[in-house]
């Protein structure tokens, strides 16, 4: 089988901006401030002593007596304090005169990052000292009182420096990380994003917010779920990857239209960009199909769309997998940039050797001209009339370069999928962006293949999603002569060449989900029984989708890592770098639960402390190690 | 010491509606449709087939043209359908001309509670036939095509009837429960209360909605945690009780104004009443004082208040827990009710032996006539001095009762406080309402000790909430001295005799936090070294509170438990009786996490699993029995 990229025509029919200088890749406090000015009336002084944000002071408050609460950000001589809240920074005139000697005192010695209460009038700056960067930079304190509220031991770092620090860092001391603006515009941003979500589904369209169990069962062919023992010997609950089997039920209930903002757990030991504990947009509704559930969720995000981003242009486009594969080699296409000439004749010998070490496959590049000629060890075996198909076929302008490989279908659009992405990355390394982080294109891909075989053993089947997603109405005939064959109605949602969201219209009806389980996928159905009795007793036909938050939110606040977007993340092996969770405990604590420790055999209790220390130092030095993807 | 309980001075102060009727137990679908109509504009059309939704049409809708999905809820020979889904019932008319015949064919033979899709007109009912209790019932509607969704096989029960049943039976079909108008009513309440909670938190004060771990480590002093074994030998995750020491940690990030619909864990074996995962709103603030906590929640519960309540007084009354004891015999009042005599001769005698079954006190009942002559055993013991002192203090009127007892403070107060429930589930017992449902008493009780003598060892302290609680400005200077002594800045919520809320200003300064934890309580701080660590830099005066959301809903909805406001709950032994949770797993599922189950001694695996088998099926017929607290 031969497989042909094509390298210009697809991304010339995806044509965003392109060369378009990238936005600073994390949240400015000034783009918080631009976020916060847009909430309705939000009052973040009531209920407390402060009568003001520090950030929100203007000319407007001129005379005014204010009294703020802050972290003390930094001093000039004895002259100035700089205060910060959430909000911004304030400066705050230290008084000189006698009779202020206890303020200026208390305020000239309290240590950087220690908090203070300050009562005192808004003040225009002396002619020639505003400062036009700062948004309160018209504007000073003339302080009366003052108070500390907490003193400040010296910090290992300055605060606004935090960014730049070490990740294990950063997480050992979550708590200062997170005074940082970047970290308090995301989780902010966050926190209005989903909001907007809540109001989006619930207000206007009805939706109950349920809550679902997570203590749980092990799902069949469920992986990677990680397990809480019980006070019954031998039984186990299981943290679940989703509230998949609930959410039918909810159906099943007559619920209609659900949505959770969900936790759920995935136990995949360590790897990047993945936590043990995440969270999705959870929705699922009765009596509707897959562009019912496209349209609600280009809805959702138009609506939750933060207002200091580009608007969305919906509906989004939609490509079927195998197109996705055929044009981008991947089932996520990043189409936010097209390609230009501007590589090497060396980058092809590296596009080469990344091809064989990677897939073990041959990749030819092809420099076609539109006349017919072109130079490439290829040209001389295409006959003539061949090269005017392909220029025909790819519509070769001047100066195209396509890239050609062959061999089994998949393994070839994934090897040149991959070259793709490593061409993007050496245009963008000499300055010629492709990918604007402040650009955003969602993709629907549809038309997934409902079973793939099994790695292990390709003549059996397994699940391409999960076994309770519906084929494709055009393909049911398939299922039972040639399951492999059957499209499926799932969906994903991909945004810049990440998969933010997943869904799937699912099998209503019992007798076909037991087909599935049963006789395709040879699963044990006694451990789905209750699912499948409920099918039974009136299921409506149904089906949803579960958007990863976390990723989401990551892509849209333009963060560098998902743990950018979590209060306190765990490190890629899974640890709490501030609290050193997980940790030992002691065999009281699991007594009640008829479990014991399995030490290692070769070593005794020492030794696994060593180790394990051992690790922890090296998670300190390559927290974003890639190549590390198993504890020892 | 000797202690009196003012039975009648103290119900007197609380003059709530005394004898009301009570309103039905649980929620009707005519409640949950005065509920809905109060939304905004949900569109429960949107991005799906259906038109309108089976109970919302009127007469206004005459001559539309409907498409309709519902559940067949019964059928009247074959005339008529009545059509259900979550929003109410409609009636249907089947056709009876020959063509179409199908059509009558369909809707005749789909067994009850199969899903159907019907298209066609609303229509008049004939003169005479209206149905003024059904809200839909001026109309009905004329058929044109019909689809058969999906089938249903013979159910165990029908629908209407299930609140009926045994509760065992009612989890094991939980899906079909959940079609019960009181479960629907329960469900979606709780999400409009919390969505309104959001509204108020998030849009109206400025709070962030923040999720934090519950991937954690174990908390000192913390029992009944649930442990998660994880990848390393020996270490273990904790789920935990509440986000306490994250939400402390991010006011210390900066964060200001949090909150959190969070999931929390605790073990308790088996206890009525408790879930083993239950859900709080947990909300934590900087700069605050109790008065801004308390202020800040009666507006969260007055603005996120059903509008099909009678509407909430602002501010809730307030009492001290010295006061609470003392008066009500409990931290937990429940002011609903007064007391009336309608108790016999014999009713003293029950209490008198109550008294001496559960505690072991001695109580006598003291019948007072204003003249000071009064029938009792204590009357001759008493002088007439101390007659009219007591005459005078309780405010006795004629025909009052008191009860006295007399021995150790607190047990008195308990043992009374205990009676006075007792009392008024005799009179409920006889038709006397005192606890109407629909009336609604919040309280806080404050001052609440800091510490409490350990029951082990009285010589020893432990929290009596938690150790970050601080103590009462007013008293520390007996924290360095007298630690029993100290009041502490907690505050619980009560609700109609039910603590919905508890929480606390903390302690913000690291030398007081560790003095608390060393030398008053003997925790190991190493567990703490990171808290610690964190209020030494720059951590800023808050406090906070956690509502316990479950049991707010719960009375909120008049549900008889909070299993009735909770979608998928577990047994009291902890059990989903639906999917058979928790279950046993495979030695693969476990062997990553270097565990092994430890069998008890006695009894090999098979007499386990009989052993468990007997309790499942005691749990079936016991849901609710309240006198098994222990697994065996």
């Amino acid at each position: 089988m031969s497989f042909l990229w094509r390298l210009c025509q697809t991304y010339r029919s995806w044509s965003g901006p392109i060369g378009k200088a990238t936005t600073p890749p994390l949240g400015s406090l000034n783009r918080y401030l631009t976020l916060s000015t847009q909430k309705r009336t939000s009052d973040f002084n009531s209920f407390v002593v402060r009568t003001n944000t520090c950030g929100e002071l203007r000319s407007s408050h001129l005379g005014q007596e204010v009294t703020l609460c802050g972290w003390i950000q930094y001093r000039r001589q004895s002259l100035f304090l700089i205060l910060r809240d959430f909000h911004g920074l304030i400066q705050v005139v230290i008084p000189q005169d006698e009779s202020a000697a206890s303020v200026k005192k208390l305020l000239c010695e309290a240590p950087i990052e220690s908090v203070v209460q300050v009562t005192g009038t808004v003040i225009s700056r002396p002619a020639g000292q505003e400062n036009p960067k700062m948004p309160t930079g018209e504007i000073e304190i003339k302080v009366k009182t003052a108070e500390l509220l907490n003193s400040c031991k010296k910090l290992p770092f300055e605060i606004k420096d935090f960014m730049k620090k070490t990740e294990a860092l950063r997480m050992k001391y979550r708590y200062l990380d997170l005074r940082s603006s970047q970290m308090q515009y995301n989780l902010r941003l966050r926190s209005q994003m989903v909001m907007k979500m809540r109001e989006y589904l619930c207000n206007l369209h009805g939706f109950v917010d349920i809550e679902t169990p997570t203590l749980f069962k092990k799902t069949p062919g469920g992986a990677k779920e990680f397990v809480v023992p019980s006070r019954e010997p031998g039984k186990f609950y299981s943290l679940p990857q989703s509230p998949q089997q609930f959410k039918q039920l909810l159906m099943v209930g007559g619920f209609d239209r659900y949505f959770q903002i969900a936790r759920c757990y995935r136990d995949e030991g360590s790897r990047p960009e993945r936590q043990p504990e995440f969270t999705q947009v959870d929705i699922e509704m009765s009596f509707v199909d897959q562009a019912g559930i496209q349209k609600l969720i280009e809805g959702l995000l138009q609506y939750s769309w933060p207002k200091d981003k580009n608007p969305l242009t919906i509906p989004f486009p939609s490509m079927t997998y195998a197109e996705a594969l055929d044009s981008y080699g991947t089932d996520k296409p990043d189409t936010r940039f097209g390609m230009k000439k501007y590589l090497k004749s060396k980058d092809f010998e590296a596009f080469k050797k990344f091809a064989v070490n990677h897939f073990n496959q041959e990749v030819s590049p092809l420099f076609l001209k539109t006349s017919g000629s072109g130079t490439s060890p290829l040209t001389k075996l295409l006959r003539e009339e061949e090269k005017s198909a392909l220029i025909s076929l790819m519509k070769v302008q001047e100066e195209d370069v396509l890239l050609l490989t062959a061999g089994d279908h998949k393994k070839a659009c994934s090897v040149l999928g991959k070259l793709r992405l490593e061409c993007a990355d050496l245009l963008e390394a000499r300055g010629i962006v492709l990918r604007d982080p402040a650009v955003f294109h969602f993709l629907w891909v549809v038309e997934f293949p409902l079973f793939l075989p099994k790695e292990e053993d390709p003549r059996e089947l397994e699940s391409a999603h999960h076994p309770f997603t519906a084929p494709h109405p055009g393909d049911i005939h398939l299922l039972y002569t040639e399951p492999e064959k059957v499209r499926s109605q799932h969906y994903d949602l991909v945004l810049n060449g990440s998969e933010i969201g997943g869904g799937s219209i699912r099998i209503h009806n019992a007798e076909q989900q037991q087909y599935v389980l049963e006789a395709v996928l040879k699963e044990d159905v006694k451990l789905l029984s209750h699912l499948l009795q409920a099918l039974d007793f009136g299921a409506p036909p149904h089906g949803g989708i579960a958007l990863g938050l976390d990723r989401l939110v990551c892509l849209v606040a333009g963060a560098p890592s998902i743990r950018d977007v979590i209060a306190f993340p765990k490190s890629f092996r899974g640890h709490d770098l501030m609290s050193s969770a997980p940790d030992y405990v002691s065999p009281e604590d699991i007594e009640p639960y008829h479990i014991q420790v399995k030490r290692p055999e070769v070593t005794d209790r020492k030794d696994v402390r060593s180790v394990i220390c051992e690790t922890e130092s090296s998670e300190e030095s390559g927290l974003l190690s890639l190549t590390k993807t198993k504890n020892p």
